[in-house]
């Protein structure tokens, strides 16, 4: 379908943008300084966890159940009490989880530089040792496992999203016949920076898929597991019991954290998978590490308590989160909706708003934003080696500015959308 | 020297003997059940550090300085009160330091992962990518270190350890020749076992040597920095400045952590080198994690304060220690002295007193005093693939249990230590 602009005949195309310019030099005048680059929650949300730090008094707040003392040396994998609360939250068994530190970047971090220096327990040899790992990447994704891949000089291979997940077919034909590709990431709930769950076909579809490599590794970044925006929350079926039930037990890591429930500077973060993995990983745990930090751990157990108080907590922030969402999303509407100029994600949980612009555009847009003061996330860093083929994908970061000021973020952003768009669509008629 | 029981005829040997297995099975019929085995605060020095609790009221708990908010993402080398107050502990430059998560030898072991993977800043490739990698290992030494390089397939060498310090002649010859050896393990401050100091001279020599890898680094773990026990310190002289006037800045990395000045499950660690390393490092560490937890280090800013307070703090620690170092040098004294049978450390700080009994004795004494009840760190521990070539170093662990109980182990220990003595001279007599 032909965007509005290829419509219009060159003077009308000039006088909008004038119009457009106009709005734009008045916001660069304006003096804004507003940063959007990063999922970040904002300070009220925060402040939802300030009971937290009422957890630290009374002997209770530093022995477990089982009476060990958190405040010392000693245990590599997490407090039963953790490993209970996290196997809730992911639906496996205790046995199945390892309670880390504050961050599950690092874990997976941890699990790669792992794959590098000793494969996987399957693995014939250490992947640094073959001539060649490549890692699937479905994309837009999340630029931080894109980072972890290029860091140990993994090949990515862009794999395009689609409704219901990464495109399937392309992910069997190339997995199935490659046995250099290690992997895929997957942000399988809420995606980043879509917000696309995958649909139990794709699920199905990855736990039973052929691999050439025996071991082959699904990164299960389950960020936003909790983190719904309305009553109605998608549903992800359970990657795990569908390995199991394919015959492919050992094929999937999941990874979560606290970071987006409590506190994201000082959160705990974990991993789950079949039990031969989880034996597998601690053996490196164990050299690494006398133990995570387990006053925190037991800290978060004392404050989130059960699957139920978080559904509570996690409405709280979805309180917070909704009004920011609708805003972004009726401004966008307002502004580019029917023009045939941008498409955008209406996102059911989760922490971005993934926005296409027209192809070729995407970098024009943010840099023009940039000049007036918005900082938005870089323009292809949703994509490998932060390349978007077609230049068209922006991630917009609703949740830490306040409401007014996001309001003008939002609405300046539109604007350059539509100029770029314009310029385009102007340039194009004058070849 | 001739041991004490080297003198003896069978018959009175025989006697002792009969004796010392009357106190033995005294001792096993009492079901003793104690754990020496690992370097633990107890229980009462945990309860100094209870303070850190109360930092956790009002918005200072979580705002730094400048304003940051430590509940949120952000600040991947620490916060920069933390900075300033590890740089005061270890008498570098705020900028010279890196501060961490809970673990120094979590610190320890990414940095060797990142040599194998990548190799440090100064290398032509990644160490997993030569032949071969050897790391020098002075010894007795630190069974953690070892473990890290045994994980990552790096070949150990046994280096002596000397009154001062390891024996640098053999350090300065292989590391001259050989450029598959990468660095060198050092406890330089009331050692692990033996509570030795290096003096000047072996820090100089260190910092000066010629080194066949240009990429060969010192890994300084100084886990005792303010651990004394007593008003008169041992003083260790600044690798990191001695490194610097050798014309060698980049070869130290030095580590250190609060595990054993507030919570080993939950204190704070740090490194420090040149800004040269530090840029290297935080390379890795952007990709690694979005930062550690700052809750934590601004709780121990506020806590710790500055150096007066943390000297306060530790003379606290040294008053419970105190007698407990005291008990066990009297019973070794009592049980062992002048018998020329054992030799023991009389440490001035740290966490151990290194034992060494008669050439291939440790093993068996380890054994016997497990029969009865207690578990001391395994023999061999101290050496690199826990093989010690003469089986003769015991590491005692004295901080963790009550005084009562520390008296009947290291009771038991000594008769322990008495008994396989005469076995192996009864043994060789009969031969």
């Amino acid at each position: 379908m032909e965007a509005l602009y290829e419509k219009m005949d060159v003077e009308k195309l000039e006088i909008i943008k004038k119009e457009l310019q106009e709005r734009y030099d008045c916001f660069k005048k304006k003096g804004l300084k507003l940063d959007m680059s990063r999922g970040k929650p904002g300070a009220d949300q925060l402040d939802l966890s300030m009971g937290l730090f009422d957890c630290n008094t009374g002997v209770k707040c530093y022995t477990t159940l089982d009476g060990t003392d958190c405040r010392n040396y000693g245990i590599v994998d997490g407090i039963p009490e953790a490993k209970k609360l996290f196997a809730d939250i992911m639906e496996v068994d205790a046995s199945e989880v390892i309670v880390g530190g504050n961050s599950s970047i690092n874990m997976m971090f941890d699990t790669l530089a792992y794959g590098m220096t000793h494969g996987m327990a399957e693995s014939y040899m250490p992947w640094g040792k073959l001539p060649k790992v490549r890692f699937l990447c479905p994309s837009p994704g999340y630029d931080r496992h894109f980072a972890i891949c290029e860091f140990f000089g993994m090949e990515m291979i862009t794999i395009p999203m689609k409704i219901d997940g990464p495109d399937m077919d392309m992910v069997e034909e190339l997995a199935g016949r490659d046995e250099y590709i290690k992997g895929i990431w997957c942000v399988p709930k809420y995606s980043n920076p879509q917000g696309i769950t995958y649909s139990d076909e794709i699920v199905d579809r990855l736990a039973r898929m052929k691999t050439a490599a025996r071991d082959f590794k699904i990164m299960w970044d389950n960020a936003y597991i909790v983190h719904h925006l309305y009553d109605e929350h998608d549903n992800l079926k359970n990657i795990l019991s569908t390995c199991k039930e394919a015959g492919n037990p050992d094929r999937v890591l999941m990874f979560i954290s606290t970071s987006k429930i409590t506190f994201p500077g000082a959160g705990v973060a974990a991993m789950a998978a079949s039990e031969n993995n989880i034996k597998y990983f601690k053996k490196r745990l164990l050299k690494q590490t006398i133990g995570y930090d387990k006053l925190n751990q037991l800290r978060h157990v004392l404050f989130l308590k059960d699957m139920d108080n978080i559904h509570a907590h996690m409405e709280k922030h979805a309180a917070i989160l909704r009004p920011k969402f609708k805003t972004v999303l009726d401004i966008l509407e307002k502004e580019l909706g029917g023009k045939n100029i941008a498409w955008w994600s209406k996102p059911r949980g989760g922490y971005f708003i993934s926005l296409d612009t027209m192809p070729g555009c995407a970098k024009k847009v943010v840099e023009k934003a940039a000049e007036a003061g918005l900082v938005v996330t870089p323009a292809g860093a949703t994509f490998p080696y932060g390349k978007d083929p077609d230049d068209r994908n922006i991630r917009i970061a609703p949740t830490f500015p306040p409401l007014h000021e996001l309001e003008k973020a939002i609405e300046l952003l539109c604007i350059c959308v539509q100029l770029v768009s314009v310029e385009k669509v102007l340039a194009a008629r004058k070849d």
